[in-house]
């Protein structure tokens, strides 16, 4: 009946650590350096079982695959395995008690709601780790806040009784003209993981990225999909290209019909608000110096394993040369770049995209990007020989339509139907993609157009789209002193 | 005696509907799917007395109107009627409380002032229906916002003993610069509705623009003016262009001098300060899938029954051949929409409008698109064409004056008539319209004008109109950190 | 002994109406309908001791001078006047409380403090008459914002041992950079008035301009100043010349050295937290209906009777025809009518103000149209026909030397003297001078500068001086939802 | 054994006035009127010890150095001297508290978690030294917000496996761009001072800047380097040219490798945070009328014994004549200064500052003025001809490549390492640099950049860096009436 919890207990150290995850053990003490997540956390677990910790963040084939069978210890006999009583914080309690009391899905009225939800569900690691990004976060609102220096100047009088919201994105004629775009450790929000994402999108007839880092592995999620599905691939490279080839040439078998190469992120962000939510009152130490690792090797090292920092335009001929995929490149960040990607011929579309505001803070947002590009593009001949897309920020319908407006193919979205996964599952992400599809015919409606291609520049005001004054610093004296206009008394007390 | 309680109560399903209005009952079983405001509404009161809540919301003579003979099930016995005993919510009960205490009404100074009564003490529904605007509000805001950025450039040492207000509006004479804009459902601010407004607009010689959607019937606002009265038309254009026709030409019969067609809705807005309100902790459905209605047709057709969202540039012909008022657009939002306009032989003039911002979201404001709009009109002639109208956040009477410096014949005023009548009924409306004479009279004074055609661009500084930027995001950890100014302490506390 | 307080007490009424002042009686029912303060504010007192209200808002010698001889019912046997018992209110024991407790004036470090003080020490019903503007008080603190709009350029290594802060204002050597500015009811403040502001100004060689409606008397005011002393008159032109003629001539030959007719105000603005704090729960009516006076012609007749709207730059020469004091507008708001000024011979300076925000808002600041004046004077080679004077928002020693730098001759500063003083009396005046002084000389050696010759628009940036944008209205959902980063945590509770 | 306690109480006012000083009696009587920090200070503890007020504010050398030999009235029996109890205040009580649960160092994410640890354990007097700036402390915020005005356009598909940060600064090759800065009074944040940061920064391969008001004496900074470390020498120009050669000349022949001559404080500026926190409810008088000095003289002269006003360009020749060191100019702060220093020869390059905010308030920030600098420099082919640093508000190493892109050759770091040491001692601030290192790191990998040499202003977006508008006022009643949307609902009450 396998391995007993006390003789797996006796391994509960760095120089000896294994680790229990679904009912098999497993000896990751050579692999503690090499952890990306860095060895502390796996430390945290030596000797016991790591399944509830380890599954929201690694795909189920993520031991068979990168662990060698030697290390695998085999089946332990759970019920000799002391278990730890948890003692939930007064934090988690009220947390659960939020849980019990949700709002209903129907009092969801926007894509924000989902996150206000989210924000009251989610463990609190959770939530830290899908809502933190970068540095001061400035990127992260930024990307939301550029949309609203863009105004409309509608069209009246236009026949819009019969709306269409189709749009072709690389070939593919999809329902409306956004995607979802690929998010990491989808089982942190929801059991199930990426494929509740896969599931609802099929019922909206709409596009899924999937990501490498999710938590389902890249199988479960393809096996979601239905036929008529599109699914894309996104794909951080490995430096182990033989790693990557093989990735690659797998999701291409599976159908995936794009691929997405990840250039924003040769190193993973620091996300503080993770990093808080994570450690708590005993804190982390600084990135580098966990176990004493060389510190001007040790960093570079852990990460060059998953995510090659080396990655170049020089690598674009062999990406082509192992996929017939349409090829584009999530992450360009400037002018000069996009301009670079068009005249490359291994290039086929881009992403304007800064991570969701989790890599470089004050990283430009899509959307201001996108308007800069465009004119550049068609100056230049160039605007036909890439499909581009953006992300970030997305939560109306009408920031789509000034994506569109300003020349975009479509628009990923990400961290709402998170969100919406988490605070109500595949319910909650279908709502949140029908809620999109009203604000948009409503927007097109409004706006004079019938069809996605009516869609244009001249149905925008970008005039303060690249204004970021942010005024001089407040005068606390003055607004100490001052005395507020009021409104009229009630009564005694004001209202 | 009619008929029982008990026997309408059997109707109490969406299989077999009837509702009590008025003492009569109808049977409404066919209607269901048709009813703009979903069937959901009324099927809460299936076999109920609906009057106090069908009342504010439609026309006396709706039922008669639109509900074919055989439906009318006939009188009812009310002592027959099972009386529901309502119990206040305790947000209620805090309502009626502030009712007894509301200020008196020579406290109120400023327009703004009658908001913040209204806010107190209007019904949460209602409130939530005038108050509340499209997605996140920021039209609404915008409207008044766009004022501020506008300054003056006063003149010193002229005469200005004698002022006249005095001014045109498509040939009318009238007292002041501005007019009471067509605005629905009255009735659930006062219970007299939209006449109160008709009295008040008498009593300081101001233009009244009716509305298709009053709570009142047209004749009975019709019949609440006076001879001296001037009062316009405004139209929801509907589908079947034969119930359109009757309709205007009914107007122009009964003396309306203008007609003004809106241009903005081809598709009711959708508020969600105003679902939230109604539907509370219940929430509604997306807006298409009540019923189980066809998702791809429902709306459409539901709302298409109503006002048309086919309406175009092809249709104004039409409407010159069937009238002979004036025929001016309503919620015009561009430049290019004015020219053409302008050029367009069926069209005396335009209200610069976004519907109060209750249709599309950043959608720009009347004022802004003004100054805009008539240099461009006076570089191609055509200022003299129309008669230009703003309406949407006006609430001082500088802000008045600014619009008519830009060109405007007229400034239409809504809400805040609105909730000076929700507040204190016909006299809250004439201290609003006397506080607005005397902030005018005031305000040509210290602008060195006597006379309203007087005023001009050259009285303006428009130099930061159009600058919409919002800044960078907060800097959260600053702020925390920082330790701001403060003032002498106080003995131990501080002032 | 005079008259019985139960005779007074009969004549209560606006049938007959005598009040006592000083101990005597007054029949002032003839007088009500001109009272600019409005007939109520009387008729609150009528058969009354008015003494204590009456004594802030007019100078001692009103009554002589403006109610006939006839009407002067004699001295009253003031023990037989009932006293009212006057029970302090909870607001007002709160201030009597804070004037026990008030800040020592050693730890008044800038002017901000002594308003800070002042709106602690100073009766509702004062402060509410001070510090109130016009409106929605957004020119009120523009004047402040619009010199944080200025950012140096400072020079360095400059010998700046020795700095001189003197200067020539109209002839006059004065020994700083500013004035005393004209500001009405003094006594509001303290119960000595004006004459506190004489003296301190004494101390600091620093000139006074004495204004038409303090509290103290004309002659007081120059009485209390030596013989080293300068000061300027501020006139409201009334509308009967003959009085005008007489208190101009009568200022000049007490010894003012010059003339600053106020023109920003044909009519006196409408200040609703002054209202509000006058009439608290009771409110006041819209202000010209008082008293049933017909509307049209009422309130421009109570006005015109002291402050002549009609007013205008023909009488000019007239003014130059009685005096030979320089003669200078005060209140004038835009270039056209500064250039007006240069060429009108009969002009020889003006102050840039719009009083202070109390007349119209959304007027211009001062220092913002002076930015704008000067190159416009230089290019038209008038730069040298006018002395430009500045005032309003004026706290720090830096904004004085902004003024200097764009060409003013001198800062008027109004407010914070009043705080001072009614925080602290002639030591309060005293210290802000001293604080003023301070901040001077640190600026003018921070800036490079030893004398105030030295000062110019070489040494300020005025990019950001014409920005006035308000940014987009708010995003209240995201501002809800964002989950701000936080500093780290604080043993269980944050710092 | 020395005086006893009782012979040194008796000199007790300021006609004898003799303080205790690490065990040793002092006779300051004469030294009174001279004391830069005023007599009032000392005369607190006239007859008594004044260690530990002394301590933290004056370098242990300091009476040696300024006392004469006979003033010395030798050590005293200490054990004679009365100790007064210290109650601590309520407020000292909880500062206490929170020293005890101060957070952990490794909960400390970013350079502002320092500045919060350090406003929670620090003295509020030591902590209003430190935090304190000039007049509303604009500039002081404006430091820091200026850098985020500037948005970056990050490269991508560069090879960033290996990261270097090498730069060098004045000849010597340095292990980061950035240096620390000199600021004085180290003890009153740490009771070893300025020496903490010296062996931080030999930890880091960081240059120090040696400030001539430290709390060490400049031997014990030197002696606290080891051989590998450069330092660098900033001086403040005393009157006494001689004591100044001295001072220099001595820097330079203990290894001070560059001479940086404080040129933007002829006078300290005045803060008021400070002085609010120093003197308390007892308050200051202003600052030239401590102990009746003649008020046109007394200040000039205080000052001017330490730091001499009337520097000036002409003294950088002597300069130039008495040390062979590099001379910079260090608080440079307009471009015609920057033009005139890269033309003089005796200038070998500066650092542009406002002195942290510290000095005269609305002066620019050094990044914005860098940016204005250098294209002006280059245009004039003097480019080469300076090394440019600059200071102030840097908190996040994507602000130094912000600085290092426009052309900086090195950034100081002066508050940050304070609260640093504060907070936490020697570990606090190689922590602090770590965290630099880490993000400066992260930055140049995501900014597409290998090396130093790499960064350029190609990488940046400047538009917005000139925007200072600080928008019109607030709409105070539009705020209060505004009913803002919100989330869901949460069971009853919200989340």
């Amino acid at each position: 009946m396998g391995l007993v919890g006390a003789e797996v207990a006796k391994h509960n150290s760095a120089d000896s650590c294994w680790v229990i995850v679904h009912g098999k053990a497993y000896d990751v003490t050579e692999f503690l350096p090499e952890h990306p997540g860095g060895s502390k956390i796996i430390l945290k677990y030596a000797g016991k079982d790591a399944t509830e910790e380890f599954d929201p963040i690694h795909p189920p084939d993520t031991l068979d695959k990168y662990l060698p069978e030697s290390k695998h210890k085999g089946p332990v006999d759970m019920s000799t395995v002391e278990v730890e009583e948890k003692i939930a914080s007064p934090d988690e309690e009220e947390r659960l008690e939020r849980v019990k009391n949700k709002p209903s899905l129907s009092q969801c009225y926007n894509l924000m709601d989902f996150e206000a939800v989210a924000k009251g569900v989610m463990k609190k690691t959770a939530w830290g780790y899908y809502s933190s990004a970068s540095d001061d976060e400035i990127t992260l609102r930024e990307n939301r806040s550029a949309y609203q220096r863009l105004w409309f100047r509608p069209r009246i009088l236009v026949d819009v009784t019969n709306i269409s919201l189709n749009t072709k994105m690389l070939s593919t004629l999809t329902s409306m003209p956004f995607y979802v775009t690929a998010t990491a450790l989808g089982k942190l929000g929801h059991p199930e993981g990426e494929v509740v994402l896969t599931r609802a999108a099929n019922m909206h007839g709409v596009i899924q990225m999937i990501p490498t880092l999710a938590s389902c592995s890249f199988g479960e999620i393809v096996d979601a999909a239905t036929d008529k599905q599109t699914q894309w691939f996104q794909l951080y490279v490995n430096k182990d290209r033989e790693v990557t080839k093989k990735i690659v040439q797998h999701a291409e078998k599976r159908g995936c019909k794009a691929l997405f190469i990840t250039v924003d992120a040769p190193q993973l962000g620091r996300r503080e608000k993770d990093m808080r939510s994570k450690f708590g009152g005993e804190g982390s130490s600084v990135q580098k110096d966990d176990d004493g690792v060389d510190r001007s090797q040790g960093a570079a090292r852990a990460i060059s394993s998953f995510i090659d920092p080396g990655l170049s335009w020089k690598d674009l001929p062999w990406f082509r040369s192992i996929t017939s995929m349409p090829i584009l490149l999530k992450g360009v960040q400037c002018v000069e770049d996009v301009v670079r990607a068009a005249k490359d011929p291994n290039v086929d579309g881009l992403v304007l995209s800064n991570h969701g505001g989790r890599q470089l803070d004050f990283a430009p947002s899509a959307i201001e990007l996108l308007a800069e590009v465009m004119p550049v593009l068609k100056a230049q001949g160039l605007e036909r020989k890439l499909e581009i897309f953006v992300d970030g920020g997305v939560r109306r319908g009408t920031d789509i339509l000034k994506a569109m407006c300003l020349g975009a193919k479509g628009v990923g979205i990400g961290r709402p139907f998170l969100y919406a996964m988490s605070g109500y599952g595949q319910d909650g992400v279908e709502r949140a993609m029908q809620l999109l599809r009203d604000e948009l015919e409503m927007g097109m409606r409004l706006l004079g157009c019938a069809t996605i291609e009516e869609l244009g520049p001249h149905l925008l005001d970008t005039r303060s789209l690249g204004q970021h004054g942010n005024g001089i610093p407040r005068d606390t004296l003055m607004e100490e002193v001052y005395d507020g206009l009021t409104v009229p008394g009630w009564g005694k007390s004001r209202l």
